[in-house]
């Protein structure tokens, strides 16, 4: 199942100032509307040609709402807001938390509680444009692909690590979405028999050590064993039950001993998920992004050594690992680009 | 690295009455020859367009010995044996053991001691016909997919379980190489963080548990924990050492208690496996192939509901797990089939 896992830090999108003269101006000829739709919010943004945000909206999802209402503000977002500017031939990419199958229908979502919803059927009557989806963490990869870290490679695997994790794939120079739409979990590749129970009927997860809920849970797990190893994080968490990931990455850079014990074991089991990601797929570029990716940024080199070390060196060969470049934005500005794509817009 | 992972009982190929009627008849006009390269044999075969062995030989590789001199050996068997009957524009294909470039280059073959072996431009001048060279387990699973139980899907994985374990992965109806030929090396999955000690760099990899020498491995170690228990895989191997995978195979069959927990243990380890596969590819069919998984094959059902219960239920949706049902012709008559498709031949 896709997550939200791209908890980026930037914010995104252009100021109100600039907001309100986006209404105004040349028309986008060539660019195309990306819709990135989350568990809590839905952001949307016109993307030109060459993968710029040339502005952007953020709207609220609102937990369990039928899909229709989330359809209806979408479209009243793109009428009030750019109507006048994007031609009505240009297209509309979606990513979507959830299951899609190649219809564009949302088998599932559990985000958003949807189940079978004919996502883009319905977005391209409601707004008599060409309209695309995808799910969320696949278009992100896209975006990383075809304007980020990973640009021109044609062998490349995107790992996102945010509350969950989610991946992506694109093989042969395509982006691969798999039998039934869920190619790139690699969240829920196995890294320990037997392990942590996961959110998904398995145990052992990647997930379930490096998701940003694991990490938290790993964390407050920590702390109740040994209380006094733990007090810096309760203490710049407020109780121990508050605290999150983001806890750890500020005690970790705070310098805290409990915290960089929780850092450095985190960072092992993603090499663990890695090492199996370079061995069975034999991606020439692995893209990391998401918040959690963020907040280590600074390990990444020891995690790119570790990796190289204990994968198959044919496999390793000319491998680089790099961080995510487009933020919070890769979601937007790959549904962009793979409508552009796919619809020839 | 590949290894020869497809210990299959069938032994193939005509009876030596066939051979030497073989040398005369009707012309080959749409067949294509298979070499399937491995550490102690090489196997060849006529192939026909639909995928059947129209003629087979088998020498042996020579452990260690001179490419060049592996090249005479083909091309004096393809003379003295087919030149009559195989017009000259019929193309080769070769399935090697190693990791092979785009040019047909073997870069390493680990069990042949070859590297950067230019074998695809020396056969094809010593023979005067087009050539290709995959990986062996590469072309395993072309011939699984062309000819065998993956027939016509086109998001397929093959998994090869013999001595070492190999597989190879088809996605948008395409066989994946990977950035650098090694693409569905899952015997390198972690199954198990700070495992077994594997023969790559790694440790805790599928192969380090399921492979042969690992079966083998893990019997000797119980048997040496429990020698009452040990007792009758010992008698029937001779002496603890002497202990195999197949005496495993033997022992579970005639219900001995240490075989059967050993090979239950196995299987737990291949629904790891197996549900790192479903959940980071999301193919639509698995192919259990190999000499481990046809002493085994009892247990498949048992295996397919244990990797559907624990994989995340959108990428198990409609996913087959079947056995392979080429033997040890899916080789040579994928290395033919590709040879026919990727040379148009």
């Amino acid at each position: 199942m896709a997550r939200q896992t791209r908890g980026g830090t930037r914010e995104g999108g252009p100021s109100p100032g600039s907001r309100a003269s986006a209404r105004r101006g040349p028309k986008w000829t060539s660019a195309a509307l990306g819709v990135d739709i989350g568990g809590t919010k839905i952001a949307l943004a016109v993307v030109g040609k060459e993968g710029t945000v040339l502005d952007a909206e953020r709207i609220p999802t609102g937990a369990g709402r039928p899909a229709l209402e989330v359809v209806d503000d979408i479209v009243a977002c793109v009428h009030s807001r750019w109507a006048g500017r994007l031609p009505i031939s240009r297209p509309v990419g979606v990513g979507v938390a959830g299951q899609v199958d190649p219809e564009g229908i949302v088998v599932l979502g559990p985000h958003l509680d949807w189940h079978d919803v004919p996502l883009r059927a319905r977005l391209a009557r409601a707004l008599g444009r060409p309209v695309s989806v995808l799910n969320d963490v696949q278009a992100a990869t896209f975006g990383e692909w075809r304007f980020g870290a990973g640009r021109g490679v044609d062998d490349l695997v995107c790992l996102f690590l945010g509350t969950g994790v989610g991946g992506g794939i694109v093989a042969g120079g395509e982006l691969r979405h798999g039998a039934t739409g869920t190619a790139g979990e690699f969240g829920h590749l196995t890294v320990v028999r037997d392990g942590r129970k996961c959110h998904c009927p398995n145990s052992g997860c990647l997930d379930a050590y490096v998701g940003g809920w694991a990490i938290a849970e790993r964390a407050r797990e920590a702390v109740s064993r040994d209380p006094l190893r733990g007090e810096r994080l309760v203490a710049m968490a407020g109780n121990a039950a508050a605290i999150t990931s983001e806890t750890v990455v500020s005690a970790y850079r705070a310098g805290d001993g409990l915290a960089r014990s929780l850092v450095e074991e985190t960072m092992s089991y993603l090499v663990e998920g890695l090492v199996s990601i370079v061995n069975g797929i034999n991606p020439r570029t692995v893209v990391l992004g998401g918040g959690v990716v963020h907040g280590f940024a600074s390990l990444l080199p020891s995690i790119g050594r570790q990796v190289r070390a204990r994968a198959l060196p044919a496999a390793a060969a000319g491998l680089r690992i790099v961080p995510a470049s487009l933020g919070a934005d890769s979601g937007v500005i790959g549904a962009a680009a793979f409508a552009q794509e796919a619809l020839r817009g």
